[in-house]
């Protein structure tokens, strides 16, 4: 009924959204399965390289900078003085590149469970590693919930949870016990953020379960941030901040007019524009 | 190498971009070819009613209302004064709809080639056609240029430019030529929008050339507003505005804070969020 797909192409099908994205493949790269996860590696038309975990796409080379700047320059700028950050998942090394272009910064522990992720996006996408032998920079490979249950209490300024979608593995990490777990371990004014799906397709279910769980784990405020993001289902992404005892829906104007290192797509003003929903969602999240 | 759609999906495939968006359908509603294109109506899992025209996605149910409020509402609010609107294309009546939810307007002309697309839309999308009957509407089906060169000069407040992609019929569109006819006809102060294509794909190709070539017609002011659009070429938007005269980069604030209609996607805040670009796009487009 339509044109149909030969298999030049990489499609990641959606099936609870009812759509597909797909993108023209030029090779595949690698293709290795980890004691977690199998990750495949393409080099695609327009796209550059692709990652990919478990049949669903990860990032790639022309996309991936609307996605990581979100997860950490608005939350950075939203605490006061961030020095003590950690990411849940964020493998790829592309968050923790953006976490440190603040010099308030004095360390970032990464814990990924997959050393795979890793290795593969040192081999397959070097400028998101570049950052990785920085020396604020800690790379574990471990459970990051128990890593979280072994960290003392308020010891940390902001937690990214960079993780996949809250099916299998993550699951856990959309819940509210991880929130609770979280929050023992924030100081007080710390900040959680969690990559939260798409404000099309989950606006009315996992983002509002987000804000009640968060809430009941006993964050003061929250908020999420609308973003595009193509290769992710309906091309149209967000984060969710929850502060204890920070107030998510402002942050440092000045700190981010004036910062002195260079994005692609974060700036004040698309952090405040993000930070004003639309109308359908605030409808829902209220 | 991936998952396979089979044939209960409707695909797009987007040559040039290395991409393509596919939607799960339950039926096929309707098949027709007008003298002009052949247009299809499915009925989807998720997306509602789905609108087809030459194997192109035009609209569906759902997510619909991301693009008509963008081409409408941040033009009129940036028109100090609007009364006389022109429409070119929009055939579903979308953009006519939300046009009309302003009392100032006094009039609107839509000129679409293609009685069918508006026949089909009245059948299939009823909730768009909801204002034909509006009496300040007047609906033609004829070739939208030829009546751009009838039209009085300095007549008009506000062209919307609501067309095809710039390949086939509505190439011409996107033209310097076409831009000049639309400016002889608009009244100082007026503004000209046009559907502006993927701030991911076409920032250094169509965007740019908009701007040189709406600047090349005499236009004084120039901006382009991204926006979330799940259903077309990477999920995200934009239309383009060019003032005569008018500072398409300020709008009345207060009106548009204080409007009295509802909406699903538009706010001030989103509207002043689309008008400063990421840096990706400013470095292009100046």
């Amino acid at each position: 009924m339509s044109e149909q797909l030969d298999n030049s192409w990489f499609t990641e099908v959606f099936s609870s959204c009812g759509s597909a994205f797909s993108m023209k493949v030029k090779a595949k790269l690698h293709e290795e399965q980890s004691p977690y996860q199998k990750l495949e590696i393409y080099d695609t038309e327009t796209y550059g390289n692709l990652m990919v975990i478990d049949g669903c796409v990860m990032l790639t080379d022309r996309d991936n900078f609307l996605y990581h700047e979100m997860m950490s320059h608005p939350a950075l700028f939203t605490h006061p003085d961030p020095k003590r950050v950690v990411i849940i998942g964020g493998g790829d090394c592309g968050t923790l590149r953006e976490v440190l272009k603040h010099p308030g910064v004095e360390k970032v522990t990464q814990i990924d469970i997959d050393k795979l992720v890793t290795d593969l996006s040192e081999q397959y996408f070097p400028a998101l590693c570049d950052s990785n032998n920085d020396p604020r920079a800690e790379l574990l490979f471990e459970d990051g919930v128990k890593w979280v249950d072994n960290c003392p209490e308020e010891s940390i300024d902001l937690i990214i949870v960079d993780s996949t979608d809250p099916v299998g593995p993550a699951e856990g990490l959309f819940k509210v016990d991880f929130f609770k777990r979280c929050f023992r371990i924030l100081k007080q004014g710390g900040i959680m953020v969690q990559q939260s799906e798409s404000p099309l397709y989950h606006t009315d279910s996992i983002i509002r379960d987000l804000h009640t769980d968060m809430q009941e784990a006993g964050f003061t405020t929250t908020a999420t941030l609308p973003f595009p993001q193509p290769v992710y289902p309906s091309g149209w992404w967000s984060c969710t901040m929850a502060g204890k005892g920070t107030d998510v829906k402002s942050f440092r104007t000045d700190a981010s007019e004036g910062k002195a290192f260079d994005t692609e797509y974060y700036t004040a003003d698309i952090h405040r524009g993000a930070l004003s929903l639309p109308p359908f969602m605030k409808k829902v999240l209220g």
